[in-house]
């Protein structure tokens, strides 16, 4: 009967934001998860090096442990939460709980991006599962909504915003006209960036998220090297406002795509139209889109990061185990990356989509011309077009880096590698001022009902 | 081993909308479906009287069937699938499921919110499960994210969007200024709406969802007959323009909020800040907005309705079930009606919310003193006032039913018997046309990390 059960385990390694807040919600709410359980869960180890964070939360010092000895050796323990992040101390923990027969939880998406298939094989070896709903999207349940609620779909795209780091950034460049540095400094005095960034805004988190999101969803075992990933480091002011002169909104997007011929995996900024719902999403939040061929287009929102919304997913998974949900779904379903085949991923060039391009022409006669001339040879037809009446302050403010008159054009549905072929054309033209700045449109996906 | 597995059979009852396209997903997605789960779903029969539809989709006459007898003595049928809709056969049809000792998959909100508690504990008398992933929402898998992916949290509110037909008429509305009767006949035109709209522009088919949803976020059994609901119909399109121009959008809301002292619960027509994603959702799109403890705000967006989206949710049940999640969920968790406590509803003159009030007024010295005395005396205050200078158009147009000037007041954080018999007062005075309107404001929910 619920309640009268014994006591389910647990050890987590790794005291910090989230495995504090973890913790937290073990033992401060305790009572809350056994009225809505029926379940005990029973936090029995915290496993870290340095327990200030620990200290400072009031978390009981009888269940501190310098090692990880004792929280494998505990026979009551069913299941090791990995929260210590990174790739080396990460894995071995997670290896040493697998061997020791237990089940893992982690929101460690590097680790899983990287070395997912190989746990994923350990631990099917010893009939143990891991959870990790943490992984992606903070306190959005997303890998439930792809492994669980959606399974019936065939997955044809997933547009995520799953870093809120670069969200707040683009907001306040989009929102507030802020320049890239600036939006930065913001972002790391409201606590929402790191002092070194690189990892959110080079794309590379982000990419690490899609690695598991796609991998999932399209049932295939993704190749983290070969997803395409830009940052948002070298965006330019100028062209977020052009953008949104012609309908659009900038983003981070982590894009996963089935094309005929294979999946097109890529992070990088990309307009979106201000009727998209994930236009909408500013500041730090996440979302995730996620279009079914049964569903259509549903969507997921909410906080992507911050210790308490990750830790809500961590004690989701912890629920699951205790249940034996996740051990039957992850003994029985075929989207995990140790079991589903290798995917078909699709080189950058091969992607079809529409872009804006954004050219510095000289004001001279004929330069449209020669532009539209490479265009057209390289099959690419233009949808829009937008260039203002020359203003004196404008081409000497250098507002996209460059004198001259911008010349903005999107284009209709055009393969990536021809684009890239003509603008390399474009821009050796005498009359075209520094490297063109391309962009890709993602439009609504298509639903075929 | 995954793929080994004997074949898990189902029944279908009801071969309609749902029925059919749950039947189409087994039927002609077997293969997907395999190879997504790895579990041999096996459609055994389809019951119904009328196969029109069944033989339409070309659905396998083999497994058509005039009596539930058949599955119900099926040793290899574990799950009935009960998509007859209504009462009396519908309640019947899942009694004798469970007294077979099948598992249920329903989507029938309206005999959930009604008949839940009892039917779920015949459920547990006899060890089996109900699935009803398909009541709220379609192909949102909004029941998983309030028995799962947020279980680590205390749910403090729930803002939904949950009937597709009011949502249309509104943004018809709200987007293109329409009156409600051509909204409605535009809904009804497009598909988006009954013949006869009664159950849907009442707020009768939101309350039959927000019962389900309340009841699974606080761990609550609701009365269905407790929760207050207005519907859309009596809305007019002046004070959706005033709302707009105070930065608010109408949408027809199912709220659940715990107060300090009890559940408020109710389905109205609302003003929402243009900022709040739900503002947002246009057209058929559902959504609901779940704040937790931990997550903060979660939203979850996609289609309310339809064949497919809702067979979606359908299957994904009886993937739970044939995982055994769906039974362990059921037998352990305490938030499910047959085991939660009665919760506290709250009538509805205590709940506490901001208020949107217009009135109109006939345009002569001291009616504004006289408005505003009276909600002092009722300890309201105003946060915000809209008269336009008068014009003749308007005061001759009885745009919003009365000749006079309207006069639009917003309130701070009220109590809402207060703000009614302010009403009542105020509509006696002589300088007042016609009884006023008021409409409660919901704002971004309060999160305290």
């Amino acid at each position: 009967m619920p309640g009268q059960d014994k006591p389910f385990g647990i050890a987590i390694v790794g005291c910090g934001t989230v495995g504090g807040s973890a913790a937290t919600l073990l033992v401060r709410d305790s009572r809350l998860l056994m009225e809505r359980t029926g379940l005990k869960l029973e936090l029995r180890h915290i496993v870290d090096v340095d327990f200030a964070n620990a200290r400072r939360l009031g978390l009981p010092e009888n269940i501190f442990r310098r090692k990880l000895d004792e929280a494998l050796r505990d026979e009551q323990t069913g299941v090791v939460v990995e929260l210590i992040g990174g790739l080396g101390a990460a894995m071995e923990t997670i290896e040493r709980a697998i061997q020791a027969g237990k089940c893992v939880v982690t929101a460690n998406k590097a680790l899983l991006a990287q070395h997912g298939a190989e746990l994923f094989a350990q631990a099917r070896k010893r009939e143990v599962s891991v959870g990790f709903e943490a992984s992606c999207a903070g306190g959005i349940p997303i890998i439930r909504a792809l492994t669980d609620g959606l399974i019936a779909n065939r997955i044809d795209a997933i547009y995520g915003i799953v870093n809120g780091t670069c969200n707040f950034i683009l907001t306040e460049m989009t929102q507030h006209g802020k320049t890239y540095a600036d939006a930065l400094a913001e972002a790391q005095k409201a606590g929402f960036a790191e002092a070194d960034p690189t990892l959110d805004v080079s794309g590379g988190d982000s990419a690490h998220k899609l690695a598991i999101l796609a991998g999932l969803a399209f049932a295939g075992r993704i190749d983290l090297d070969s997803i395409h990933v830009e940052g948002i480091d070298r965006l330019q002011s100028c062209d977020i406002t052009f953008g949104q002169e012609l309908g659009y909104i900038i983003k981070l997007l982590a894009i996963a795509q089935r094309q005929s011929d294979g999946l097109s995996l890529r992070v990088r900024p990309a307009f979106i139209s201000k009727e998209h719902p994930l236009a909408w999403v500013s500041g730090p939040f996440n979302a995730v889109s996620v279009y079914g061929h049964a569903t259509g287009h549903t969507m997921y929102y909410g906080r992507g990061a911050g210790g308490m919304p990750t830790a809500s997913a961590v004690v989701a998974d912890l629920v699951s185990v205790a249940l034996g949900s996740q051990q039957s779904a992850f003994r029985h379903l075929r989207l995990w990356p140790d079991v589903a085949p290798p995917a078909t991923q699709l080189p950058i060039g091969m992607v079809r989509s529409r872009y804006y391009i954004r050219t510095i022409c000289q004001d001279k006669p004929g330069t449209f011309a020669q532009l539209a001339t490479i265009l057209a040879k390289h099959q690419i037809s233009i949808s829009s077009l937008l260039q203002h009446e020359p203003r004196e302050d404008i081409q000497n403010s250098q507002q996209c880096g460059f004198k001259g008159v911008p010349v903005v054009i999107t284009t209709y549905r055009s393969v990536e590698s021809s684009v890239r072929q003509a603008l390399a054309e474009i821009d050796k033209l005498d009359s075209i001022s520094g490297p063109s700045v391309c962009i890709g449109i993602v439009d609504e996906h298509e639903e075929n009902f």
